[in-house]
Formats: structure tokens, sequence, C-alpha cells
């Protein structure tokens, strides 16, 4: 079969991890290269097709590499399949829209849209127009999620009674943050804490142990203002008003019967330097992943996984670290669940990554925590 | 001053761990000898005379100890000072009520009364006839609880944000439970796991941070019958119905304005080794208490107690072990805080035992919490 032949949009020219373009530059770009068998990169649009040239040049992409100016020009190329669009949230309807009109398969970063409308907008016109989607909520393909699945499909720690998960957000400052990045503190952007870091993670959890039944939640903000620094490190604002949450509780019974509870709290720095501390608590035996503080869809090499099976003494570590494809051995932690995400594409195996359809259902579950939080 | 006269109701003969009187036997009367300078055992009331006798004996008390075969005559008494009641909740109120009739000064095991109706009848009958209450909440003498408090006095970690708790209760079992102590697994009762394991540790929760705002609580139960075994190893019943929920899952908002979650889960075995993980979280910084699979009250020596300030790369443990009371040195764990909680008693030291009011209190916040999930 011929690559997919694909076409980014919001592929830095830049060379900062942060800001526009880095999660393409960082992620999406080092993926499609390492699995040049299955994609190739054909054209770049950015908001200019200036800016879309310097970021073929600076990305070292072929002299052939197409530069457009508007998604509509990139979604108009009839020798571009897969249209990615990675960006900051707030675009992401007005620029996917057009390759849904134009029928191109799309990879659209996480959270799909700003909103849950948005996001089932999209939803609706990609079913439409008969194209495959898929969201990166990239997690789902990671190694830790799929042995946790396995592991609980073997029936070893029996059914599930129930699962509890601490975690610490004290890997992301509540007191200084970066200009350029505001929507990252911002509630109602649909792109900050709430909506990324503990979304990307709660994705993790119902696609391991299913969706909420009845949920509950409890949002509540400590922090409720943050200084703002510029890239020279000078203060921008010191009192930048702070409305995602800063501890995050969820209580509820699942579809299954089991009960969960998920606790996001921020901490200077976790009192014990985990940051995810994850059980599962089977008829049979329990499973626990452990990992630093760290965001938890990065496929960070700290993760731990163990399991008990009654009443043993010591829980036993199991190893994860297989991927069975040698082309993604060279990528960086940080781009390796992307790149997996992308080889489950092609395969066509929804149990590894998010469609528009399934990443919405958790854009759902999110608006039902915040409601019964009372939160806006 | 002259030693606090005792008598105790239900000091057991027998020399199992188990059953009835034998926590009589192996924390109030080890505690009471440590104290001899505070207090003295004058008279033991069982069901009958020869009971109490055979006690006296056994438990190698002086012959002058008085010997009586009901509540009603130990508590009219005019030499005894202080009556113990330690029996099982079921016959607390029936046999505390004589003794607060006789104005007799009161330490009840806990939970006070079997339901709150009887808890609040007893804290009225306490008040009007003048006497001093103790309650045998005795983890509010811990150490580590106390050290706590210090710890958050003392302003190091800063404000409280939240707490989280997460707790196995895999050294109750739920497949297998012994003749005569049925009540244990029998919500009814008042005196079960969650009256009672989880209760210990909810009233020390709340006694370093305070009661609840508002609370909402999950209990579910996938162990609902259990087999029941005589002394001799012998199937009794293979399936009495347990109705004490193995999963308790709270969640709210304390008065002060922190967040906060307790989950208890019953595992075979906790896959961590750990029985409590109780995390505080601070403006400055974090506290964490594990412990190994034990019960919350018995002064464990697995207990550990770290603090981390800022980003310290790692927590500090606390040691948390002075009494700065050299006569409880060669008590037994199990006895330990028992005996703490008598010689704050004699203090009048109210920040360190629970008094009639105070326990009350706990209990009707596990009812608030019961009411929430609707368990009944």
């Amino acid at each position: 079969m011929a690559p997919i032949r694909v076409g980014i949009l919001g592929l830095s020219d830049a060379k900062t991890f942060f800001g526009p373009g880095a999660w393409a530059k960082y992620a999406h770009l080092p993926s499609i290269i390492a699995l040049s068998g299955d994609y190739e990169v054909v054209a770049i649009a950015n908001s200019t097709v200036e800016s879309a040239r310097r970021s073929i040049a600076a990305n070292d992409l072929p002299a052939t590499t197409k530069a457009y100016g508007s998604a509509e020009d990139l979604a108009s190329d009839p020798d571009v399949d897969l249209i990615v669009v990675s960006v900051r949230v707030q675009k992401h309807y007005e620029l996917t829209k057009p390759a849904l009109l134009h029928k191109k398969d799309v990879y659209v970063e996480w959270p799909l849209g700003a909103t849950l409308a948005e996001s089932e907008e999209l939803t609706r016109l990609a079913k439409e127009n008969g194209v495959r989607t898929i969201v990166g909520v990239q997690a789902r393909a990671d190694r830790v999620v799929l042995k946790l699945k396995e592991i609980l499909a073997s029936g070893e720690v029996g059914d599930v009674m129930s699962s509890t998960v601490t975690a610490s957000t004290g890997v992301l400052s509540s007191d200084a943050w970066m200009e350029g990045l505001e929507y990252y503190v911002d509630f109602s952007s649909g792109g900050n804490e709430y909506h990324i870091f503990f979304a990307h993670f709660l994705d993790s959890f119902v696609s391991v142990l299913g969706d909420f039944d009845d949920v509950h939640g409890i949002l509540k903000s400590f922090n409720k203002t943050t200084a703002i620094f510029n890239n020279k490190g000078e203060l921008i604002d010191p009192a930048y008003p702070r409305t995602t949450p800063d501890h995050i509780l969820v209580q509820g019974t699942l579809n299954s019967g089991a009960v969960a509870s998920i606790i996001f709290r921020k901490p200077k720095a976790a009192v014990d330097n985990v940051g995810f501390r994850w059980i599962i608590t089977g008829t049979k035996g329990e499973i626990e992943v452990t990992t630093k503080e760290t965001q938890w869809q990065m496929a960070d090499p700290s993760f731990k996984l163990r399991v008990k099976v009654g009443k043993e003494p010591e829980a036993r570590e199991v190893d994860y670290t297989d991927d069975g494809d040698a082309r993604l051995s060279g990528l960086e932690a940080i781009a390796l669940n992307t790149a997996r995400s992308y080889a489950a594409f092609v395969e066509k195996d929804e149990s590894r990554y998010a469609t528009f359809e399934s990443a919405t259902k958790t854009q759902r579950l999110l608006n039902r925590i915040a409601e019964s939080a009372g939160w806006k």
C-alpha cells in the first residue's frame, strides 16, 4: 500500500519546546518520519505560505513538500489523504471543518473542539463525509494502558471492584505561567489543565475501566491568580486570573458496577514523588501503576506496573516495555504514544486510538464532572 | 491525689484474644496497671458474681477486688469513681445508664451507643448527672495524630488545601469470620467494620482536620456473605449475610474549606503493602502518613510520617515516637493508645481523648455518610 499522504496544519519553524507549532514538531513529525513506510509528509499549511515554507526548511522536509497559507487550500489538495490539525484548541473547529468537507481523513489534537458542541458538530460532519478520524488522546496506545487491559482481560485479578487514583499536578506551577499559553489556566478556553492534563488521564481511565454511570465531582481552586512571564523571564502580569481548578475530586460508580475515585491535587511537589498512583482492586488481586511527577500521556519511562494476586507478600513488577514495533525505537518518549496512535490508525485498531466519536465521549464526561461540581 | 478507683464491666477470664472481655483484658487492664499512681482497679462486674470472681483470679487482681454480677450493683458501690464499659456495643446503653444515674465517671468503649439515638441519650444523661466521660476512640491520643496537629499548627506546610486517604481493609477477611463476632459483619449492629474499623480512622481524620461541611458517600458491598467458623476452625455457616460495606468512598468539603477524599477498599491484600496512606496537602508543603495493613487505632510501630516543604527533592521522615511518659514504655502497642487516653483523662486534656459529646459527633458523621450513600 502506498504511504498515507499527510498535510500538517501548525508545524512550527521555531526551536522552542513550548508555544505554537511545537507539538507538531516534537510529536507528530518524528512519528510520521519513523513510520515512513506508512506515512509521508507532502504538505504544510500555516497562517501564511511564507511561514509554511520556513517550516518546511527548518524541519528539513523535502523541497517537493507543498506550502499552503490556509486550511482551505490544504484541504483542497487532491494529493493529500490525511490532515493533521495540531494548533491550539480554539482553532480546531475552524481549521478541521474544511478538511472534513473535502473528505480528508483527519488527525486532530486533543481536545477535539473547544466546546462539546464543537466536538459533536465535527463528529457529525466526519460521519456525514465518511472520513476516518483520530484524536490525540494518545495514551490509548500507551503500553501501560494496553497492559492494564490485557491483565484485566486475563482474569488474573478477578472482577474489578474498585479503582482509586491519587495524582499530583505539582509539575504544573500554579504561581508562574508562560505568556502566549494563558489559555492553559483559563477554564473557558477548553484547553487548560482540566481539559488537557486531567483529561488525558481520565480518557485512559475510562478506556481501561469503562465509563461512569453515576459521577460526582468537586472542583476547587486555591490559586486564583498566577504570574505571567514572557520567554525572557520578564514579569508580564503579576495576577492573571487562574480559572482552571487546581483540585479535582471525582467519585462515582462505573457502568461495570465498580466504584471509583480520582483525585488530582496540587502540592508544591508530591510528598512521595509520585505523580500518578492508580490502583485497580479486583476480587482476586490488585494492580498498581505509579509514575514520577509527569504528564500521563507522555510515555514517561518512570511508569511502574505492579500486580499482586491473593495474599502474595510482595507485588510482582510487570514488564510492559516491549513495543513489538522496531520502527519506534529511536523516538523520544514524548513522541512515542503519538507514533503508536499513528501505527494503530493504519491498522484500524480502535482499541489503540481515539476517533472523534470516542474522544467526544471523554469530553462529555469532563462536562458532566464539571457540571456536577457547579464549575463554569 | 488518691488514685481513681476503677470498676470494670466486661473483663474476661479467658486467654483468647478475640471474644467477649478480651479488649478489657488486653487494652484497659494493662493501661490501668501501667498508670497505677493515677488509677486502681477496685471492682469487676460480669454477668454473674462467679464470672467476676474468675476474672479477678485469672487476671491476678488483688483478693480485695470486689466482684459484682450486674452493672447496677457495680454502679451502686460508693467506693468506685470510674466505671469502664468494655463489652459489645449492643449492651453499652443498658450497662452505662446505671453508672450515669449513680453519678460515676465512665469510660465507654467505641462506639458509644449502638445507634446515634442511644449515644445522644447517654450524652444527655452524662451532662444531667455532671459526670466526666471518655470514649474509646483512643487514636485521639496517638502520637502520629498529635504530631500531625502539631505540624499543621506550626504553619510549616501552610494552609490545608486538601487531604486524600487511600486505605485497605485487607486485614479483615471478607470470606471467613469468627462465630460469636457476627455483629462485626452486620451493619445494623452498629459495631461492625464500618462503625469500628472505618470509624476509628474517620475520628482521627476530623480530629486533625475538622468536620465535613458537605459530604457525599458511596458504600458498596461485593462480598455479600461470609463463611462463619467456630474457634475449633469448624465451618458453622457457609453464607452468613455480610451487610457492612466493603468499599467506602467519602468525598466532601471540610469546614475549613479544604477538600477531602477518604477511600477504604477491600483487596485480598494491598498491592503496595500499605494499609493507610493519608496525604495532607498544604499551600507550602505536604504531609504523608503510611502504615502497613493494620487497624488505625492500634499504635502500630509501622506508622511512617513524612513531610515535604516546597520543592524539596525528598520528604523528611518525622520522628513521633517520644511519649514523654515513661510509665507506658512496657505496654504492648495494642494497649498504648488506650493507656494514653487514660493519661489524658487524668490531665483533663480533651484534645487527646474523646468525651461522649465529641465522640457522638463522629457517630453523627458516620450516619451522614451512610445516609448520603443510601445505605441502611
